[in-house]
């Protein structure tokens, strides 16, 4: 039983709702993201709201998996009364809910920054195959090392193997960024600039969260990890896609020639 | 109580686990795709949505359904605190919920399908009564099949009552798409071979699901047959809507001379 193995950690009130009120926070957050970015939508002409409309099912299903990860935290573990810290009920603190939401939202976020780059329909579909394929494995990879015991070879490997795909990745989506700046504004080239950065920062942070508990172990590993897998999230969803609107809305406006992008919705744009 | 020889099956950890799990995943992926389908809507020109339409009900039926299921499944098995395994707690998993789903969702899905054929309302009329018909004598026919008792005569007579109108239904489909292919545009035709076939192999797969436990048994059918189940719904729905949705986009752009369909939306337009 593996899954079951955090919850002999027993932890104190403040970890304990270090832990609650960051699942909280980010609940709030992604539901918020959610609302913005469908108000949002309306702003961009009808050809650049791919990007948004592939966020927004992100921020959705982000928010439905934080709601049971809270849950799921909350039956984990009980107050004892006696010297009043946090300990397992015996209900497992189901992990897999990250696994779940990543294996549905990294391809969708790879589909997001793909769509903003405007690669067209010849180099987009086998790019989109190749990062579908290599997310999947890489998450379906990273399950089972998530799960096992924190010191084990078994975690060390299937860690290894889901950082192979991680990396492959990254390399190919730095690359695209890289390339997808020649012959773009300025503006459009600084903004691109600071997506690339979030994408390294954001995702850089997973693996630090998934190594830590076999650094720091314990109560204090436990709590790092899933403080950092949700600051991680916020970063690599809500704000990465708000990054992406921008982009769309400049992408958007110099296309127009520097026209207001909210006249592609009147008739003379027909 | 029929129904009730579910529970009678200890599971362990992974196998509980790959059941919530999976059913977890499903609620998030029908509600994904819920609103992915409202937000495509407006791509399309009003005379090509009642396919999508159809789409968007399927999902939010189904949804509903795999939140029930998921609860039901939650309330049926208790982990047992002197093993660990799961175990059933007396109250019975309710196998009707897929029942009643696919009562509602399988003639909304023929019916966007016989929508995106676009064969006239002349064997529209007389092709759909005969296929709703049919999907209601299946899915009624198929119930007291599941709830029987695993190696029963009584499994076995009704699963093949069902599967005949299953097959009809099959088969009428397979033969009004080949018929709808002719006079359409290469890619068209090339989306249709691609969703007769996702029919056939989605679809392919309930009958198989239905089988399993009689074959495999104990916890392992158990699992199989809800973990396939669940993944058979998610291609026979979100998977089969959103091929249904590029069809309706092709077809739209071909009737509009291969002008951008977006334009449908203009005040020119109507």
């Amino acid at each position: 039983m593996l899954a079951a193995a955090v919850t002999n950690v027993t932890l104190s009130t403040n970890q304990y709702d270090a832990v609650y009120n960051v699942l909280s926070l980010t609940i709030a957050g992604m539901g918020a993201s959610f609302i913005a970015l469908l108000l949002l939508r309306n702003r961009l002409p009808q050809n650049h709201r791919t990007a948004i409309t592939l966020g927004t099912l992100v921020m959705a299903i982000a928010d439905y998996h934080y709601v049971r990860i809270f849950n799921s935290w909350v039956a984990a573990y009980a107050r004892s009364p006696i010297h009043g810290h946090y300990i397992g009920t015996g209900i497992p603190f189901n992990e897999a809910y990250r696994y779940v939401d990543w294996f549905l939202t990294v391809p969708l976020l790879l589909a997001e920054l793909v769509a903003v780059l405007e690669l067209g329909s010849k180099r987009t579909r086998p790019l989109m195959i190749k990062l579908i394929v290599a997310s999947a494995l890489m998450v379906a990879l990273g399950y089972p090392g998530q799960i096992s015991p924190v010191h084990s070879t078994a975690r060390t490997l299937w860690a290894v193997a889901s950082t192979v795909f991680f990396a492959y990745i990254l390399f190919v989506l730095i690359v695209e960024i890289n390339r997808a700046m020649a012959g773009e504004s300025k503006r459009v080239r600084g903004l691109m600039n600071a997506l690339r950065l979030l994408l390294l920062l954001s995702w850089g942070f997973y693996p630090i969260a998934y190594l830590l508990p076999s650094l720091v172990g314990g109560a204090d590993g436990v709590v790092i990890t899933q403080v950092g897998y949700s600051v991680a999230d916020l970063i690599a969803k809500p704000v990465f896609t708000f990054l992406i609107f921008r982009l769309s809305m400049m992408k958007a406006e110099d296309e127009a020639g520097g026209v207001d992008t909210t006249s592609a919705n009147l008739p003379s744009a027909a």
